[in-house]
């Protein structure tokens, strides 16, 4: 369960080229099956760095509507016989999750968005509304500004496999007064979300209220999502959002801040969060 | 199909709270249905920028092994009865694609990963694989290092809805000379890359031997695999490759840079065809 490995590299700089070992971040195919009482199946198969998969696993979820408190988990585990590679050797990239009896499992990965009624920005943020969710609309909690645009450097500077791949996302979930409370990296920044979101929900740390989610990309209607089904009230990324992430955030009653760098930000939805 | 849209923002800089609209690149779902002779079905969905929604779809048609020459094709448009809004109002978010009859579409989205043999990296390389696709090993171009280091700003300046909204993801294809054949931009990187490749498939231009393939971000496994299905034999990204990318690359035989900016690149894969 490496989650960074040693390749060769041809480095071409100032007319010169050089051999050298690079540290990559590892990316593997973790297979998350769900059983609901007649035997585990498939769900989803998504690229990821290994490490935090049962996180990874239930994080996921959360974000679907599966699972919504820790009693619809009956065993999240690594799956050891299922899970080998080619050479017969175990891996760590097949999790196993039993879910509680009567819940139901949507068929496909894609139905959110593949409504009757046809298909557009407004049926994919109707389709989130009705999965339902902790409301974070009520949440009243305020952040500083000075706390927003000291969030980026404090995620960046805890990131332990940035520092030795030079690139990997990272999502860092904070209190209100900045403080980091757990941060997760993954080459996939979904990932790193359901990768915090699964480590609130272990621990019954759902819904996220009063916390401050802050990510190192862009902000995307399916960040946007998976900050609002988590219960967490506001989402920053240090890039651009989505049309259709601003509009979620505005639905939902969502605080997202975009561009959070260089001591500045933007506020597309939720401003009243913001102070000073 | 608006590509950016206007929406108010607050913006914090030095102190001072502003409100001010500001231009967002559209996100808005894409449902791809294939028709093989029975009716259309929807394969996925996924989120997009609206535009080229039609090279989208035959470009990941492609990447998927599904489509590999023109003739797998009989017909690609909107729906338009399909693509209505909650309001009724037409959307440009249903493509219908209709494939030559006995083609053979697989069932779910990630059976590529979910082999019998278990599951790993080494796993998703074989599948990729033995789907078959153009060779690029045996593409004898070279590219000087130079021309590389030149591509990133190459792709950036030609990047118009960028400069509008401070962010989104482009793939370029450019000749081993560097002279940009088509760019492409997108909220998904992969979506930008499905778009260029579907562009090249619509005029019979697959595989793309001896061309380069620039993408803004960073190289993941879905990429490499992408550029490999297109026949393209280098690809090039601003940021870092994941461990899995490399090792496809250099079963595949074809060259992948990483961390191309500010004028130095890394090769981490088949050198052989960077000169200088």
């Amino acid at each position: 369960m490496a989650t960074t490995a040693r390749r060769p590299v041809v480095r071409f700089a100032g007319g010169h080229r050089v051999t050298r070992p690079d540290t990559l971040a590892v990316e593997e195919p973790l297979d998350i099956r769900l059983d609901c009482g007649g035997g585990a199946e498939t769900f989803t198969v998504t690229m990821r760095t290994p490490g935090h998969d049962l996180e990874l696993a239930l994080g996921f979820l959360v974000s679907e509507g599966i699972a919504r408190r820790p009693p619809d988990v009956l065993s999240a585990r690594h799956c050891p016989v299922a899970a080998r590679d080619v050479e017969g050797e175990p891996t760590h990239n097949v999790v196993e999750v039993r879910l509680r009896p009567g819940i139901v499992v949507p068929a496909a990965r894609y139905r959110q968005v593949s409504s009757a009624c046809g298909i557009c920005g407004t049926s994919s943020i109707d389709a989130v509304l009705a999965s339902g969710s902790h409301s974070v609309a009520d949440d009243g909690v305020t952040v500083s500004g000075a706390t927003v645009v000291a969030l980026p450097e404090r995620l960046r500077s805890a990131q332990r496999l940035f520092d030795r791949t030079g690139g990997l996302h990272a999502a860092g979930l904070f209190t209100a007064e900045g403080e980091l409370v757990v941060l997760r990296e993954d080459v996939g920044r979904h990932n790193a979300v359901d990768k915090v979101v699964g480590w609130a929900f272990e621990r019954g740390l759902l819904p996220l209220r009063g916390h401050v989610l802050q990510v190192s990309g862009r902000a995307s209607f399916e960040l946007v999502q998976k900050a609002w089904t988590a219960g967490c009230p506001v989402l920053a990324a240090v890039s651009a959002p989505s049309s259709l992430a601003v509009d979620l955030a505005a639905d939902t009653g969502l605080t997202l801040v975009g561009f959070s760098r260089g001591g500045s930000f933007n506020v597309y939805a939720g401003a009243h969060r913001i102070t000073g």
